[in-house]
């Protein structure tokens, strides 16, 4: 099931993503809540499974004339984790890390598919990031590595765009990572299961102007899904809607040279193998 | 003026916090919103200003029959500044930072006045961090120095309580610092108007069991209030409600020598000149 959260007709609406557009989902099934977050609050998703054979069958709004959201735009937390995969650690001169690199993001640093990234006027060195994201769909604390995947509700894509020198003014990489508008998410988010367990062995691919940057899988992350969910839950409760950014590949513009800056008029691509592919404009502040 | 969020009777209310006790500010005002943030939102504090009088002299609700919840619970970010008082960095090995240590806080992480901070069951090196926080008042974007204290609602207290083991397991701080229920923030929102301007020359103390551990002034801030606004609106959209915990001075328990943790049974205080005590007792998850 791929559910989309988008704007149509000056409404937030719930969608189910199809090869020919979006059902609304909640014209179909009135009650339900219009934010996927919600959706999982309130374990609903299986009234949304029960009547998948009549969506499908349901007339779609075309994916032109809709403004994709971020899956979820509202979440408690968005945690990002650094350094997850190796080849990407030693580009950056880094070791592979025996513990996560953690930090957070704000939701008002992200935005959905289709819309643009913004460069902000206090500097050029906006880099991309593709990213599996696992999304939380049960509330989790202590939990065992081996029963992590019960608590994920889906799978989605970011580009984790990031201000290089901001990063890198300080110790930490906060403000460099939640400039307004630079983390692309979605365009939606994918119920596992058609995925392998834990999303693992799916290629994923960052394209800038159609030029592949980024060619990665997420066999290769350094803390898989559920050893980042075990290790988490130790430190704090994760709840519904909960977001976490798993790391990026090699291949990222500050460590190519010449570097590559992501700059008005590119578009920057995120594919992941069986989920699909985020896409988004750059444009100036 | 200052203003406290409290749970009374299973509600949570809105509160004028007096010498006696707490005004129920809905009691006596009618439809204002309970949570400072929409105070905040919808410009509402000139409202409350106009009834002081009034309230001042309403009956109190006792302070021993109220739960404090922290000042603000719902913040869009909680946006936390490292090393940033000299003495704090040199005291850990670090040189006095060029741009601040930025990091972010949930609010999950956080807890009210007289509420147990937690001590996890994972860790024992739980530190203590007395800190100012300022809480934001007006939407703030591109603000210069010289205009940002225009943009403040308020000054209050918060025990940055970190779990220093963890906060060191890579090169990020983040996951020391979002340990549930680990940050103490209260007990009031102060208004600024009887505070010297960007609350600075305060003496801050913090005491672990009634013995003085930091003594310092806000007037050392290596990056003060208002440089702190102008440097974070320049990368992000700072909005009402949004709390910034400005750094700890000297005098933490990891750099003593032998350190000091703060164990279950414990009570630390954080006490800001004209600002009030924030008082928190520890416990074990």
């Amino acid at each position: 099931m791929r559910l989309a959260s988008f704007l149509h007709d000056g409404e937030i609406k719930l969608g189910l993503l199809k090869a020919d557009g979006i059902v609304d989902i909640r014209s179909q099934i009135p009650g339900l809540p219009a934010s996927i977050k919600e959706i999982l609050r309130q374990d609903k998703l299986s009234e949304i499974r029960k009547s998948l054979g009549d969506l499908e069958d349901s007339e779609a709004i075309r994916i032109e004339d809709v403004t994709f959201l971020p899956p979820i735009s509202d979440a408690e937390k968005i945690i990002c984790i650094g350094r997850n995969y190796a080849a990407h650690a030693k580009e950056g001169g880094a070791e592979t890390p025996s513990y996560p690199e953690i930090f957070l993001r704000t939701n008002r640093s992200i935005l959905g598919h289709d819309q643009p990234i913004i460069r902000p006027k206090c500097s050029d060195k906006l880099d991309y990031e593709g990213e599996l994201v696992v999304v939380i769909g049960k509330t989790a604390r202590h939990v065992t590595e081996k029963d992590a995947l019960d608590y994920v509700a889906g799978y989605s894509i970011f580009n984790e765009a990031t201000l290089r020198d901001y990063q890198r003014k300080s110790t930490q990489w906060t403000i460099g990572k939640n400039f307004d508008k630079t983390g692309g998410f979605g365009p939606c988010l994918v119920t596992p299961e058609k995925l392998p367990p834990g999303a693992t062995g799916l290629s994923i691919k960052t394209f800038l102007n159609c030029n592949l940057m980024q060619d990665g899988n997420t066999g290769d992350l350094v803390f898989p899904i559920a050893k980042l969910i075990a290790l988490l839950s130790e430190c704090m409760t994760l709840v519904p809607g909960d977001v976490i950014v798993t790391g990026t590949p090699s291949g990222v513009g500050y460590a190519r040279n010449p570097p590559v800056w992501m700059k008005p008029g590119d578009i920057c691509q995120v594919s992941i193998e069986g989920i699909g592919t985020l896409s988004n404009p750059i444009e100036d502040e």
